[in-house]
C-alpha cells in the first residue's frame, strides 16, 4: 500500500489555504471523505478542519490508529460527536464547508455548534486545487493506467460469441481486482453511482438512460438501470468496452471497440471518425483554446464528417461534454463543454471520449486519459486502438 | 426484468398519503433514487411528487421513455429544472423533503422555489413504510437469496491455497453477475459505501477499519481500506465469506465459514457459540421481545457462553447492533440494537450476524437473512451452515 508522503499533503494544504484567503475564509470543513482524502491521504471516518493560521487537525471517529498510520498529518485526534469540535477551535467568522455534498440535516447541526459563523461552500476550491496533478498523483494514475491496459489485453482473449455483456464485465473486473482495481468508481453526485462494467454490444448501445453519457446501456433491471446487461454477444455487431479503473483512488478510464468475426462498416467509419476528432481536439488543447471552443471545434468537425446526428448520441439525448477531468473522482475539473472557459494546462488529466451513436443499431467510440505535460499531451491509456477483431 | 405492478406502486402510496396526514403534510418530494424507486418503480433520473389529495406526479429529466415503461405511474412528465415544478404544483405549508440525504445546497433551492412554505424530513416515514416488505417484495428477495444460494455454492470449487481474498471476492462477484446480481450495495450514508467482497482470511479479520462492522478488513489501498485484500489465503485459518448480493435492487446478506485443510479449534467454537447466539435471539424474536431486549439478551448469551470480550468486536471496537433489516438498502428498518425500542414484526426482513472476533488472529460468524412470517420465522439464506473445510 502506499500512503501520501508529508510533502505532498502538505503542499495540497498550503494551496488550498491561498484559495481560503482570497475568499476570505477563516477555516474550512472537510467532512465528505473524497476531498478529505486528497487533503489528508485517509478515508477513514473523518472530518478535516483547516484554518487559514495555526494546526489543521484531522478529527477521527473510527478507526483511529489507521488514521495515523495513512495520514502523514500531526494531529490526528479521536472525536465521538461533532458537538466536540467547537472546543477545539477559536471563534470564526466564514467557514467553509461542502454544501454541495453534506446533507441539509448534517450542515444545519454544524450551524447550530457554530452559531455566529457564516457557512460558505467550500467544494469548488477543493476542485479548483484538484484540477493540477502533482507528480505523486500522476505516479498513481500510471498504476492504473498499468491496470488497465492489462485488463484491455484480455478483452479479445475472453470475447465469444454467447457470453452476455455482464458476463464479459464481471471476467475482466474479476481480473482488475487481483491486479489492485478497488472495484468501485466515485462521481461526486447524490444520484448517479459509477460503476466499471459499461460493456454495450450491438443494440444496447444505443440505448439511453439516466446517466449523462451518449449511450446508457440497459442494465441489468429498472434499479440499475445502466451499464451491461444479460444480452448475449452475437457476431458482427460492434462491441464497446468502456471500462474504469480505480487504483489508490485513482480513476483512469478508456474506451475500445471489439468485434466477433468482423465490424460493421458504419461503425468502423465512425470509429475513424472518432479517432480523428480525438486527435485533432488535443492538437487544438496545445493550441490553448477554451474549453467551449474545443467543444464547438468537435462538433463543427463531426458535422463536417458527416455524423452531426450522431456525435455525442442522437437527438434529442446528445450529451453536452467531450471530455471530463478525471482523478479522485470519475468525472472532475476539467472539462471539455460548451458551458466552462477556461483552457486546458499543464498538469491537467482528463479522459477525451468522440463517440457515436446510431439509434437502434449500437454505438462505437474511443476514450483515452490524457495528461498535459511539458507542452504536450501524453496518453495515459496508450493501448492499440485499432478495432479488434477475434 | 420485472417491473413493479401497479397495485403495488398504489398500495405504497396509499400507506405513504396515510403516514403524511398524521405528519400534517401537504405533499412531499423524493429526490433520493432509492426512495422514489420504491414509490414509482423507477431509477431514471427524476423527482418525485406526492400531495395528500390528487395525483402523485414523476418529474423525469433522463429518460422519460424508460421510467414510462418502468413505472406505472399514470403522470410521468418530462422536467428540464427545479423551477419548472411550482406550476405543477397547487400552494402547500407544510412539505416533505429528504432532509437527511439530499445535499444543503440542493434543499436551499427547493427552498427558495416554495418559498412561504415549511420543509420536513420525510425520510423517517419511508424508513417506516419500508420495514414491512409486501409479497411483491419477498419474492424479489428469494430471487436475490436463489443466487446467493449458487454463489455460496461455488466457493469450495474455488477456494485454495494462495488466492488473495480479492481473487475470490472477484470470482464470486464475476459469477454472480451472470446470475443477476447488479454488482454493487447501496447504504443510506454520504461516506460509507458498501461493496460486495467482504472476505477476511486469518489475520485480517481482526482489522477494524472506518466501517461500523466489527471486522472491516484490509482493503486494497487507503482509498478503500475495507473489505478483501490482496493478502493470500493460508492453510488452517478461517476464511469468512460475507458477500452481498442486489438483485432488481433488492439486497440479501449471509456469511459462511470456509478454511483449507482444518479450522483452528478457537474459530469452531465460537462459531459454534454464534449460531447458538443466532438462533437463540430468533427464538425470542418470536416472543416478542423489543430490539433493545433482544440486543441486550444476546449481550449477555455471549457472556454467559465466555465470548463477552470478543462478540461483535473487541474493545473499544465492538459494534452496537446485532442484525440490521434490509431491503433496497443494505441496512434499513428494523435493526436488533441497544438504541432501538420496536418489537420485531410480521412482513419485516432483517440480517442477523453475531460475530466474533480475536485480536490479531482473526473473526469468524455467521449471518443470515430471515423473513418474519405467519408467525414463525424463515431463513431465506438456507444453506447449508456448517463450516465448509476443503
Amino acid at each position: 500500500m502506499l500512503y501520501a508522503p508529508k510533502e505532498e499533503i502538505a503542499a495540497r494544504i498550503t494551496k488550498l489555504k491561498k484559495l481560503m484567503k482570497k475568499a476570505s475564509l477563516d477555516g474550512a470543513f472537510f467532512h465528505y471523505k473524497i476531498d478529505y482524502y486528497y487533503l489528508s491521504g485517509t478515508m477513514q471516518d473523518s472530518l478535516l478542519f483547516v484554518p487559514i493560521e495555526g494546526e489543521t487537525i484531522l478529527f477521527v471517529k473510527r478507526e483511529l490508529s489507521r488514521a495515523r498510520k495513512e495520514s502523514p498529518l500531526e494531529h490526528v485526534v479521536p472525536y465521538r460527536s461533532i458537538k466536540e469540535i467547537p472546543e477545539h477551535i477559536g471563534p470564526m467568522k466564514r467557514v467553509g464547508l461542502q454544501l454541495d455534498v453534506i446533507p441539509y440535516n448534517d450542515v444545519i447541526r454544524f450551524k447550530e455548534l457554530f452559531g455566529d459563523a457564516e457557512f460558505v461552500n467550500v467544494s469548488p476550491l477543493a476542485k479548483e486545487l484538484r484540477k493540477f496533478k502533482s507528480p505523486f498523483e500522476i505516479a498513481l494514475m500510471e498504476g492504473a493506467a498499468a491496470i488497465s491496459k492489462k485488463v484491455y489485453a484480455r478483452v479479445p482473449e475472453l470475447l465469444r460469441v454467447g457470453m452476455s455483456e455482464i458476463e464479459l464485465g464481471g471476467l475482466l473486473e474479476a481480473y482488475a481486482k487481483t491486479l489492485g482495481h478497488e472495484g468501485l468508481l466515485r462521481v461526486r453526485s447524490l444520484n448517479y453511482e459509477a460503476y466499471t462494467w459499461h460493456i454495450l454490444s450491438g443494440r444496447t448501445g444505443s440505448i439511453v438512460s439516466q446517466s449523462d453519457s451518449p449511450m446508457g446501456g440497459l442494465g441489468l433491471s429498472p434499479a440499475f438501470p445502466v451499464g451491461a446487461s444479460l444480452k448475449k454477444i452475437k457476431k458482427n455487431e460492434p462491441v464497446l468496452v468502456d471500462f474504469g479503473i480505480n487504483y489508490h483512488g485513482y480513476h483512469m478510464d478508456q474506451t475500445r471497440m471489439y468485434a466477433i468475426g468482423s465490424m460493421p462498416d458504419l461503425f468502423v467509419k465512425a470509429y475513424e471518425a472518432c479517432r480523428e476528432i480525438h486527435y485533432r481536439v488535443l492538437d487544438k488543447v496545445l493550441e490553448g483554446l477554451t474549453s467551449k471552443e474545443l467543444f464547438e471545434y468537435s462538433l463543427d468537425l463531426a458535422d463536417r464528417l458527416g455524423y452531426g446526428d450522431y456525435y455525442l448520441g442522437f437527438k434529442p439525448h446528445q450529451v453536452r461534454f467531450l471530455a471530463h477531468g478525471i482523478g479522485i473522482e470519475l468525472a472532475e475539473f476539467p472539462f471539455i463543454t460548451a458551458n466552462h472557459t477556461y483552457p486546458i494546462e499543464e498538469g491537467m488529466v482528463f479522459a477525451i471520449e468522440p463517440k457515436m451513436v446510431f439509434p437502434k443499431k449500437g454505438a462505437c467510440g474511443i476514450e483515452n486519459t490524457v495528461l498535459i505535460e511539458h507542452g504536450n499531451y501524453r496518453i495515459l491509456t496508450d493501448n492499440d486502438e485499432s478495432i479488434i477483431i477475434v
